[in-house]
């Protein structure tokens, strides 16, 4: 017998297209996974051949059956196993040492249930690895293909004539979330080219289907859904695959906010927890991220009709005024931009219109020209022209049919007209229909005509949303290390670094920070004092004092020689009452710098995404203003400048009230962190600055912490 | 003929009611408004008499017709005009010399049409008044009274066998929205009591239907759309009658995020917008506001269902993994807390699942009990005895169909049992139906059991977020002048107070503000600096120097004699230079108060609202931290307080790191403001205090600015 045609590791495309599969426990039991497949990938008629493997029968639903692998005529491309928990095993032994390709594992009962299953999926991965062969799975749904007409797949939503195909992949960490969405978007008219349920992960992972994607020439859409990532190298190799394919990948995560549990020795720590990080590296790697898995399809849909469009500003059209005022407070609060037409369109639409309504927004019900279709015909070529407008939205209220009806076939269409000669679809339209059994005969003519739609208002603007968000996407320049930094091998020490080491660490990387030395006595400090200029800050150094503030071990505006004697007795009494047995290594005595901002600026190393940097507003803002920004190290200047632009604290950096602070060296000093924390990448560590305080023409690190492992 | 029996002005209830209706513009004629609307009021069976009015038929659909109101047997107690625009006058003018007490105008064209519209629609009002009869609209989609069986309303919406009736009112500013979401929310089984679209409420107005609905017996719920408030007092008027009636009030509004266009010469105006005001008198009067029509009727067939329920923390019960986690998410970035059940609860459900399953979501997928029903069962009642669970949320994802089933008929069910006995529906249950056509069935039994459901996680959440705001909704006692302050009737001067006119008016009404004076040559300001304290701050004094830092009128931190003078001259000729026509009236030497936190307290008469206060984030904070609290003025002490604790500074007044600062002191000076504005109330007037600058111990109004015209 020879061994199945497909090529071995690596091939997932191959995998993926199978010319021929065996079903072990294929049955005609309906209350069985495997009975309910084996007549799923009959009922979308599975071009390859199908070898039942059923021990009791000749034949199931009139298709030859086989007892066993020994039976089989010819090697199959991919085993799928329906079978209890203790079957699978021997099963793919067999499969593996016949040379079988792939299998996919239905069966649940590994990973998924606690240490022995973990184990039983050890070992079945092992033997499938020492015979070339893949796995999908286990605890898996299976496979959707409608490129291939294979629906591996015993799910009841396969329970329609056809799969309907459109070049949308999706690949999902729930089987459950799959099939629910796959209905779904089957009813709102969107098909797919694959969907593939990637079950424990066992041995293929997602990264692996989103590249099979990539590379799929039925898709040109990846979506994902996401519970956690396996392998970070492999997800960004992945996203790098998509990018490089032109395909937008969308993805929805779960588990996007569950606090953060570590113990916050860092600020970092606590401000840039997992889902914030892998937020930031979907914006790094052009990964679309969204909350809903319907608007997620809907989006998908969208580009696949519209390709290569990008949104910034709508026009809305709507057939009554309620709708179209619901529809902008919507837009305006997820940050979606209303069209400012052109006075030569206001000019063309001010003949099916009084010139006040030819704003945006536009109501058809309030036209002024008789003729429906002509004024829709107008309107929606008036709009598609206009240079101001990147795409129309159409909230639909309840009005006669036949307006609706010629908003529809006044939409430009893709399709072959009667030259034959394929058009454009211009402009990205979506129609939002909200309501109920009344409007499904306009949901038949937008699936008809193949122009996205969505149920809820909500839906429709976060589809366009995230397509705004998708056009901004820029790219960035590879970070260059700057100028005068100390060796990338030059490891410092590990240990917990109090202010004095992490100023002086930060002050090699070329971060600066405001002068200051430690005393060892009053003297000293007068001598230091006098040296930075008056007023000075004093700080005890310790390190058991973690919270200087907190034991009356800061004191600032120390304005003059007296001063600073008593506040040196003052600050060591207070230590020594406070933390009695503290070992007090003198005070720090520090130019009082005045800024008009402080950031925050923290590094660590995330356990997936390697060394990041997070920075925002710092010092007693830090607990209000929840926005920061998040990159991974190191992070070049215009990543930097580009991600503070995003910041509400941006206005005061670019001085909407006075002049524009010290912009460029902010912008520096986060670059230069950025080294240090990619030099220490390897390491588990964190640190922050905080304040940074932040002049006019300066900026300075006034206090900070480290921790490397 | 006698006058028709129904009473006249105010008693609406009456006119909502009717039992005989004349129809003007009846036809058979479905491409006209009369036609269809005739044929709707046939349709749906109303049970009083018909007149349509047709001078060229004697009989439409079989019914007689009347060639003018002459010919009428009696006086019936309602007309429905759909006629066009310039036989309404006379329509009415017939109508009202009758004696019908009521008159429907469906037609538009009047205020809706600019300002010869508008003259027509004071006419007919006018001629309505002189005879006692009433209005509603016009340029209104009519009314659909399912409890009178009264459907005076042309939508092709009311093609169904039947009006599904619940006791859910609604009045809509938007006809086509109305009809959009009945047609919704009859496809899931929701129905209403009265739909009443308002048009341009020339005579009848929304408030005057929300009383109606507050005062009617088949109302429990009132929900409402909302584009502009007519009358203030009115509108208030309403949401007390609803409260007095124990009936919950919900609202959507359009226009909410209208960017608010007056010109900004306090920060009150730019910060207190239209929206934000009507949404802060919504939060005073029990009004429960929401963004989408559609979660708004969800909620209200929740409230019908399970009245007098409040919703605070919640179950969540899912067939399978994946929905439950993007339920827990959804739900944590609405602010929706989970429960966390009792261990007698969790030693109910271990019986059913793993331990590590019957935390908080329960995936019913992972049961390790064999009968699914009894599994149900046994979770619905662990869930509904368990105390801190207030309400179970079900997100469904692709499940086998009899799972689904036993959930569904596992909850409590409020109608009669085998016993005659009415049960309880218990706490509240809320279904998310996310997939497309495979859960028809499911939809179909949740409408059959009477247990509302979405069709989103997005809708379910915004049901459950908006249930929880109307359960926590507190009264608060009546405001109490505070002692000290000026007679009410002791009106301040019209005009722009400068900072120090300001601050002195402030301090009659017991807000501390920082000692300081102002001083005429520099030998004074000595004085006062002497007097106040050093360091000092200086500020230039004129009325024609509004921005005094912009000019260099502005010096913090003056410590000692020599500065006091070298300041002096220095400011007064910034100002010369900056602006050498100002009048100057010489320099403010102030206490430089030193505090933890700067506030803003503002106040204005709200065009709609009358004199309302706004606070929050002061300083430089102004523009970061954007949500404010505001409140009708006069406000009271314990009102104050709930809406600072709102603030995302409450944590600093709190005192989340180091001691609460002066918290009272802050309520104070806010209510003393409050009462200013009241007492200003009737005037235009904006004032500002910025900052309000808090320390641990005190607070002190360090700038201000009052305008009254």
């Amino acid at each position: 017998m020879e061994r199945s045609s497909l090529a071995g590791r690596g091939q997932i495309a191959q995998l993926l297209r199978p010319a021929s599969i065996a079903i072990v426990g294929a049955s005609e039991d309906q209350s069985k996974f495997g009975g309910r497949l084996l007549r799923m990938v009959l009922r979308h008629r599975f071009a390859g051949t199908i070898y039942p493997i059923n021990a009791k029968r000749d034949t199931l639903f009139e298709i030859k059956a086989y007892p066993d692998f020994s039976a089989l005529p010819a090697v199959p491309d991919m085993v799928v196993l329906a079978v209890p928990q203790p079957a699978v095993k021997p099963a793919i032994e067999a499969a593996a040492k016949m040379g079988i390709c792939c299998g996919l594992i239905i069966t649940s009962g590994f990973s998924d249930a606690g240490d022995a299953g973990r184990e039983a999926e050890n070992e079945i991965v092992g033997i499938a690895r020492e015979h070339g062969m893949r796995l999908i799975g286990p605890n898996c749904l299976g496979l959707i293909s409608a490129a291939n007409r294979l629906a591996a797949c015993s799910s009841p939503v396969l329970e329609i004539p056809e799969l309907p195909q459109q070049p949308i992949g999706l690949v999902s960490q729930s089987g459950a979330l799959m099939t629910t969405f796959f209905d779904r978007a089957w009813s709102h008219g969107i098909g797919f080219s694959h969907g593939i349920s990637v079950g424990n992960q066992a041995d293929l992972e997602l990264a692996d289907f989103v590249e099979f994607l990539a590379d799929d020439p039925d898709t040109q859409v990846i979506c994902t859904y996401i519970e956690g990532v396996k392998n970070t190298q492999r997800f960004i190799a992945a996203a790098q695959c998509a990018r490089a394919a032109g395909k937008p990948w969308l993805a929805v995560k779960s588990g996007r906010t569950e606090a953060g549990s570590r113990a916050a020795f860092s600020h970092t720590a606590s401000i840039a927890g997992d889902h914030a990080v892998f937020a930031a590296a979907c914006a790094e790697q052009g990964i679309v991220l969204m909350n809903d898995i319907g608007a997620m399809m809907t989006l998908a849909a969208s580009m696949v009709r519209y390709p290569g469009r990008k949104v910034e500003r709508l026009a809305v059209y709507t057939p009554s005024g309620g709708g179209g005022a619901l529809a902008c407070d919507a837009l305006y609060e997820r940050g979606v931009p209303l069209a400012t037409f052109s006075d030569a369109t206001r000019a063309r639409l001010d003949v099916h219109y009084t010139h006040a309504q030819t704003g945006n927004p536009i109501d058809f019900g309030a036209r002024i020209s008789p003729d429906a279709g002509e004024a829709a015909r107008a309107t929606v070529a008036a709009l598609q022209d206009d240079a101001q407008t990147d795409g129309l939205f159409v909230p639909v209220t309840m009005a006669p049919f036949p307006w609706l009806r010629e908003i529809v076939l006044a939409q430009p269409s893709p399709f072959a007209d009667a030259s034959g000669a394929r058009g454009s679809a211009g402009k990205p339209v979506l129609f939002a229909v909200e309501a109920g059994a009344t409007s499904e005969p306009l949901r038949g003519l937008l699936r008809e005509h193949g122009v996205p739609y969505t149920n809820t208002m909500d839906e429709a603007v976060a589809v366009w949303a995230a397509w705004r968000r998708f056009g901004q996407q820029r790219s960035f320049e590879t970070p260059v290390r700057p100028a005068g930094l100390p060796a990338a091998s030059a490891a410092p020490a590990s240990g917990i670094y109090d202010e004095e080491r992490s100023k002086a660490l930060f002050q090699q990387y070329g971060v600066p920070v405001n002068a200051g030395s430690v005393a060892l006595d009053a003297d000293e400090a007068v001598r230091c004092a006098t040296r930075t200029g008056f007023p000075v800050v004093m700080k005890i150094v310790s390190p058991d004092i973690v919270h200087k503030s907190d034991v009356g071990g800061v004191a600032v505006g120390v304005a003059d020689e007296p001063a600073v004697r008593d506040t040196y007795a003052r600050l060591l009494a207070n230590a020594r009452r406070a933390v009695p047995e503290a070992r007090i290594e003198g005070i720090s005595v520090q130019a009082q710098v005045k800024g008009e901002l402080e950031l925050i600026i923290g590094a660590r190393r995330d356990a997936q995404f390697g060394p990041i940097i997070v920075f925002g507003a710092g010092g007693v803002l830090v607990e209000l203003l929840a926005q920061r920004a998040i990159a991974s190290a190191p992070a070049g200047a215009d990543r930097v400048l580009a991600l503070l632009e995003t910041l509400p604290i941006w206005k005061i950096l670019d001085g909407y009230r006075g002049g524009r602070l010290a912009v460029d060296q902010v912008v520096d000093a986060i670059v230069r962190v950025s080294w240090l924390a990619a030099d220490l990448g390897e390491r588990d560590f964190e640190l922050d600055i905080n304040p940074l305080i932040v002049g006019k023409t300066a900026c300075w690190a006034v206090d900070g912490r480290l921790r490397i492992a």
